[in-house]
């Protein structure tokens, strides 16, 4: 069986827990408090020396992390994932774009709200991540003004990447009201055969 | 013809520019002054709406972006990707590493040290990205302590990605000679068949 070392609050961790689910594939599921740093641990560095989850265990032992490149192993030849070469690259560039220009300025500032003290120093570090949250934003919504999904006009890895810390965005501080056609996907998103809500 | 949209300056636009070398595929370059803010132009938003080289545009003008989602479009089919699906996806797990825990740090910090005036604001910003940095290097340090390359124990667009700006950390203020793994594979990528230097 599969095993994911993850952690409720991670909506990377969450990417991976929604496709398992639309997948119906089961999985043990061991979790790792992020804010005690038991991803630092000796054990699990040496499971992903980057100390980060998620990260799956395949039954032979061996073990992937990077949210993305997770999706990715566990869509391939589902409808999860477009089998066109082209597609398949459209699919990653939407998954590149959402952990450089989305995930550090959106994720980052949720974290930083949620799990940390407010002082100073934390305020203007979430100043400095606003406006890129909101570029990630617009380039979204002027995507999804012409198309329903990501990716080859069907619901994909490309949407799950997108979609985790798009939904939860608000706690980072970005209101996606002013997005409609983000406000809409997102709708179209949870209403995705066996979707599953975060945490 | 294939058509790169890029800027010498960019590490990310080397990748795709060694690869379609060491491919031999043949390409019309098209180049851009980041430092213009010639990616901004409606022109190349038109082609990019997240504003940023390299992009390839394919013979029928359909476009892809973000450097490591356009080597693994590249690489498809040949040697410098492997088959193997678990393969595949590591390859994918050292180019999201790459993206999200090296590029950030390592490279922008070449970028602000190269092409910024180093006011305080700056130097304040290369500091925070210091210990980002060094966690990357020890990372790779560690793999590459008990393998020759990142995948597969063979030359891989996960090496062309973690070698575009490692190659350059020094012009970023990180010395890679405390790394003596991380200089033999340079000089590893360095050896491969039609290697070319960046620039």
């Amino acid at each position: 069986m599969l095993t994911l070392y993850d952690d409720a609050i991670s909506g990377n961790g969450y990417k991976a827990r929604l496709l398992l689910h639309q997948l119906d594939r089961p999985y043990e599921l061991i979790e790792l408090d992020i804010l005690k740093a038991e991803t630092r641990t000796p054990e699990f560095l040496a499971i992903n020396p980057n100390g980060r989850i998620p990260t799956l265990k395949l039954d032979d032992g061996r073990c992937l992390s990077e949210s993305n490149a997770i999706l990715f192993y566990l869509a391939e030849g589902s409808a999860y994932l477009p089998s066109d070469p082209f597609e398949r690259a459209k699919a990653l560039q939407w998954m590149f774009f959402e952990q450089y220009s989305h995930e550090p300025f959106i994720a980052t500032s949720r974290f930083l709200r949620l799990h940390r003290e407010q002082t100073p120093d934390v305020l203007v570090d979430l100043e400095r991540r606003r406006s890129g949250g909101e570029a990630a934003l617009e380039v979204m919504q002027q995507h999804l003004e012409t198309h329903e999904f990501f990716v080859a006009n069907s619901y994909s890895i490309a949407d799950i990447a997108l979609f985790a810390y798009t939904q939860v965005a608000g706690e980072g501080g970005f209101d996606v009201a002013p997005y409609p056609a983000i406000v809409a996907w997102l709708d179209r998103v949870r209403a995705q055969p066996r979707f599953v809500a975060m945490g």
